[in-house]
């Protein structure tokens, strides 16, 4: 991940590891290996990893006695630990998350949404009950939801997955759904309520103010590099990216337009006081000064890359007293005087963020419909985007839907289900009413 | 590594990324499975990590053709990139920086100092020059230097590696190197100049401005977690550990003292000044209100973590218009005014980081030597300690006074060598002054 890309996820990492903070949690790190064993005691988690595992077998010039995997998600080793430092309801909620690489090996990768090795958060979280636990799954659901659409700019759609696509080892897995600008299905993260599942297969069990003893509730979430592909995917256009100014590593990029030495001066001193204020407000700007590169190769490198607001400034504008003012989401570029520049950027910041997000809303919307036939069902599928429907809650419905139409449920919607609703495949009474769409 | 542990690494990755980042540095992410065939293209590099490889030799169910290594450092995978990405010195300098966990397979671990898995930054640059490459190298010495020594309280001394303890695939290894508790000697942070070792390996080339091609010179550098074990171990008294101030990650804990709910309520509303003028001057505290511990838990607690500032406050505290301050440094307890509470938290903070660190830096000195004489010398190295001698610059020299004394020469002190100055083994003129201990 070049730089670039990298400053996207440092922004990302900073706003969610604030609110993972402010709401009680703390960071630490669990080991990269765990013993094959370890993988072994939980059965559904083994059957779901087993075919991704990474393996270790020699080390330090030896054959290892008992292989290592790669970690591909920490459950096994955290709750491995959680045994020795949990015996009493004082020491709970433990309330843990780790910033970490995992690997899940791939046969076809596709460029930061599917890759072998991924960078990620995984909250790791062990409770006295039930409710508790479930009110922290819920509770993480929405800073994902609100994180991803305040930072990035992606509307996504919360709900509960179904049984074929929720995490190998949980009760129920929620996630945020977003739609992408091909119109298919990214699931951005996900929430897990683990119930006891966990605590059993690693026996962390902990005793009530009635000396009465249980296994800890237990919650596991991620969220990945994988947003990167999603942040590409809904704000690119054919010009490039398109950063919503909050997760965009530089804001701002003022390009100088100089002939001459002397002009590169005169620029310098004529933008100092527009640069004391983006320093004071926390505007993230880059003077460009590269003297190897025209005006013209910086303007599409900063394009491509997506920096919402370019500012030109060249002997012209000084005369005038003004600098010219180019947003990246529209394409609309206009001269402004230098004393409105503060405000004026800080505006328009704010407005690129929202433009950005609605096109978004918009776009989805667009392209979200709902279903009450088979026939008209597989049409929509076909043309793509999301399509609502009844399901009937049988595995066997959601398998066959994928074989004709390689759509899956994406998420179970949190809504009542009308008593008229009917399953879009079998015509029974729908238990649920759910989003079907092609995904990643 | 725990939450206090690893808050301590968060502040100490918060210091060094402000200080790379000011140098023009960025954050990029590099795979860590490594094909085995890149370790091996650089004939000093594997022959030095060789015996610390761990090896993954299977993946997604079958058999690898080509085993990867978990990196153990990322020189190979970087530079088969650098090879890619610099053509002319347009794409010079290169200054890149990554934060990732390295693994180096140990037959005697010791927790934080010598751990399979440790957490660390490494720095990867490519320049056109070799002096721009020196230069480089220098200057992260000093950021490294500067901030532990500010940040961690740490004295440390400067100076280059002899050719048997540099770096596998270095021109030259320069050091931080520093004295612990029981006066031996840690190693904690290096510099590489690499020269064109690895870009003659992997191939890295540049056009200059004149059209001749040349390899890119090199450096790398790199701190890991092991600092947490050196700060345990030179500010750690019989109660625990003592934090300074600038790396704790709370600064201040403030404990009730409180029979009931009633005086819980007055101690919250009698703090709320001093609780705002800390959120607003940035001071990092806890307010303790946990109810199932007693306040002789909570002091116990709070000093064996090393909290630099205790404040405790009961109802008899709020009667007399004061509260009580203990620092955790000299154990010093007293009474002073609340409405002087932030201007005496302040000044305490900055007394005990300098305290701290003037302990470390006396403790140092009290404890090197200087020998001019081989008895004497091994018998100051048997006391423990530093000691700064002549040496001949011969490998054999220092081979056998490890064999007699179990000390290695730390660094080689950037000072000119007068004369006069013999090897302490040989007895021949000395080429360097070195300093001489025993070192995890």
């Amino acid at each position: 991940i070049r730089p670039w890309g990298y400053g996207v996820w440092e922004n990302m990492q900073s706003a969610l590891d604030t609110m993972f903070k402010d709401t009680g949690h703390e960071n630490a790190y669990f080991p990269l290996l765990i013993p094959m064993s370890f993988i072994e005691r939980e059965k559904e988690h083994v059957e779901g990893f087993a075919p991704e595992l990474a393996v270790v077998t020699k080390a330090g010039g030896r054959e290892l006695e008992e292989p290592y995997v790669v970690r591909p998600t920490s459950e096994t080793i955290v709750y491995s630990m959680y045994a020795k430092w949990v015996q009493s309801y004082r020491d709970l909620p433990v309330l843990l998350n780790q910033w970490a690489n995992v690997m899940r090996w791939e046969m076809r990768t596709r460029l930061f949404l599917r890759t072998s090795e991924f960078l990620w958060q995984e909250g790791h979280t062990a409770h006295a009950t039930e409710d508790e636990a479930v009110d922290e799954t819920l509770k993480i659901l929405d800073i994902y939801k609100e994180t991803v659409q305040d930072v990035m700019g992606i509307p996504v759609l919360t709900g509960k997955k179904s049984e074929s696509e929720k995490f190998a080892g949980a009760v129920d897995t929620y996630c945020i759904e977003a739609m992408m600008g091909d119109k298919k299905a990214l699931q951005a993260g996900t929430s897990h309520y683990l119930g006891q599942n966990f605590a059993k297969a690693f026996d962390v069990k902990f005793q009530d103010s009635s000396n009465t003893e249980d296994y800890v509730y237990a919650t596991s979430w991620g969220v990945s590099t994988r947003l990167i592909g999603g942040l590409i995917m809904v704000h690119g256009d054919d010009q490039g990216l398109r950063l919503p100014p909050n997760i965009a590593p530089i804001q701002v990029v003022i390009i100088p337009i100089a002939k001459t030495d002397d002009d590169l001066a005169g620029i310098e001193s004529y933008i100092s006081d527009l640069i004391s204020s983006f320093k004071g407000s926390g505007v993230r700007f880059l003077f460009d000064r590269r003297e190897k590169m025209s005006p013209g190769f910086k303007f599409n490198e900063w394009e491509m890359k997506g920096v919402p607001i370019r500012i030109e400034v060249g002997p012209r504008d000084i005369e005038g007293g003004g600098i010219m003012v180019a947003r990246r989401d529209t394409g609309e570029k206009k001269s402004i005087l230098i004393g409105d520049a503060p405000d004026a950027v800080s505006h328009l910041l704010t407005d690129i963020q929202s433009t950005l997000f609605q096109q978004a809303v918009d776009f989805r919307e667009e392209n979200t419909f709902t279903a009450t036939e088979y026939g008209e069902f597989k049409k929509m599928i076909g043309d793509g985007g999301f399509v609502q429907a009844g399901w009937d809650g049988k595995d066997s419905t959601e398998d066959s839907v994928k074989k004709d139409t390689k759509a899956t449920i994406r998420c179970i919607l949190d809504e009542k289900v009308s008593d008229d609703l009917r399953c879009i495949y079998s015509g029974d009474k729908a238990l649920y009413k759910v989003v079907y769409a092609k995904a990643y």
